[in-house]
């Protein structure tokens, strides 16, 4: 009998993460889940992070430091740039954070090299998002090409795919195929300034998009806010 | 007057690397030089990386620690696998670092957006290496067209441009170019594993690589040794 496939699943500690790694495993990927430490504001999200990747059958979970945050240029690294709330706006917000999903693809990328694995999947979502460029399916696209040159394996034969299973599908949507692989999504944590205990702001751009998905799906909300609506 | 524009340059601190910072420096970039920290064993680098630093007149010098080495698969961050000497052979040695360039340019790249620049400089080299897959033309330009895909400045009018000034000249080329805008090379440490001191082993694939160019570019060596030859 074959063994199950590793694959390297980025995992926030949010609600896409989640749904992500839940399709890694419905899948039949052995996962190693990592989560990547740069300097935002929201480490409730870590903590979500462990209860998410316990929950949902992870094979083992990585917590990874990256000197992201000294850089500055986003409000999720930088106190000193207040967290948009109600916003109502086009363009690229300031809770973007240069290069992060290339950074955290990165170090996917360095650890399925090391386990062997061919794999990565991240949640990204090109729908229900908040226009930042790092999260479109040409930049993903373009992250697979150069992942494929730039590793031993990639030369040896084990060419990298970066798996995006909720890339076109609305926020509902990734809530009922969630809902629907059993996530308790009352662990996860979307809010970019959850307090200590995980409690959701409920009006900065990632609690909006969540809510607005929960009703959409017509499903009840079960996030833990600081104040109720 | 316009001022000078801004440039990130990846600077561990050996040859290769101090002569690419000469070289931004020389097309009159106001250079940003970015030292990662990745697990490597050869911590005297970030030593020489200080010194390169302030000797060649960049701008400003940072380190960035990125938690590499915990991934292991390299005789470079893992104490378990040991540096090879006067090795004569194919392949990728077991000095490759899964994704090392990938992740550092990566952080490059997350900087220079935050700094407004749009230009990276990394000192590869594709002639006189090691075989790292990372090192070659192709893919610096599938990394190039990733990275103006990736970020907000790319999508904003800014195109990424990475600059791999070494990657078509012999060792002995980079060494004469480098003593031409008068680089003292012996305050560089290219050497795999280092003393505390910065003295190499003379035996290791980067110190064979750095020898052979000072014979062959007719330059007295400057490198401290642990012992004579």
């Amino acid at each position: 009998m074959l063994s199950s496939p590793r694959a390297v699943v980025l995992l926030s500690g949010g609600l896409d993460s989640a749904t992500c790694l839940a399709l890694a495993r419905q899948q039949g990927f052995k996962c190693h889940a990592l989560s990547v430490a740069y300097g935002q504001r929201h480490a409730a999200e870590i903590a979500a992070a462990r209860r998410v990747a316990a929950a949902l059958g992870a094979h083992e979970h990585r917590l990874a430091h990256v000197e992201l945050g000294q850089f500055g240029g986003s409000a999720l690294t930088d106190p000193g740039i207040a967290i948009p709330e109600d916003r109502a706006g086009d363009g690229i917000p300031v809770t973007y954070v240069p290069a992060r999903n290339t950074v955290m693809l990165s170090m996917a990328l360095a650890w399925a090299e090391a386990l062997g694995a061919c794999d990565i999947f991240i949640g990204v979502n090109a729908v229900d998002y908040s226009g930042y460029p790092d999260c479109r399916p040409e930049f993903i696209a373009a992250f697979q090409a150069m992942a494929r040159l730039a590793t031993k394996a990639g030369v040896e034969g084990c060419p990298l795919s970066i798996h995006t299973p909720l890339i076109g599908l609305s926020k509902a949507e990734i809530i009922l195929q969630g809902i629907g692989l059993g996530i308790d999504y009352e662990m996860t944590v979307s809010c970019y300034q959850a307090d200590n205990e995980g409690r959701a702001c409920g009006h900065c751009d990632a609690c909006r998009l969540r809510r607005a998905g929960f009703m959409a799906a017509n499903i009840a909300d079960p996030t833990r806010y600081r104040t109720s609506f």
